[in-house]
């Protein structure tokens, strides 16, 4: 079962949904930044430069996590979000690989002010 | 370029456009049916037991073509497709090997008898 706030367990992973999830340009531009990112680093959801509004950020959001590929956590007033690495890679070997040497250009891997 | 029918190179394939492709149920059932036949085998597009219409169904093939996936090739009065193996291994190593392991219970791997 995935958790109160739809985090799915590593083995409840699905590949179809976690391809789903990926396959949106904004999505995959999240993804690819926090690649770029070390490992559990956590960024603020505003901190990626989508030019969308909160309303369809948190939903873009929510895709991510209910596939599992990313984890939100709540820190004091701000909610932030980390890749699920060693989740992603246990369950699909080489995944992330794949996207990493497939990774748009560099445009929003720089943490915004936001973030601090 | 993209050949006349939309094929594109090797090179020209795209990670995101291959996981839009692959991210529906119909497509994704496609592919890994075809993983299943033996490399370079064809397939009729009808055989595949897909519930919808043909005009759907193109529009479906279309879709796995234009992004590498499949190549759709005429014999004779009828028109086959077969998976582009090779190339979506040397451009994306390890994907076929991820949709194989996590592919969908086996209800259209064999061939209808519209393929024969």
């Amino acid at each position: 079962m995935p958790d109160t706030e739809g985090h799915p367990a590593r083995a409840e992973m699905d590949l179809l949904t976690v391809l789903s999830a990926l396959a949106d340009p904004l999505r995959y531009q999240v993804v690819t930044a926090l690649l770029r990112e070390p490992a559990g680093a956590e960024r603020h959801c505003s901190s990626f430069g989508l030019p969308i509004s909160k309303s369809t950020r948190a939903h873009h959001f929510r895709i991510l996590r209910e596939a599992g590929l990313i984890r939100q956590v709540d820190r004091g007033n701000s909610r932030k979000a980390r890749l699920r690495r060693e989740d992603i890679e246990s369950r699909f070997p080489g995944l992330l690989d794949l996207i990493a040497q497939n990774a748009p250009a560099d445009d929003s891997s720089a943490p915004s002010r936001a973030n601090h």
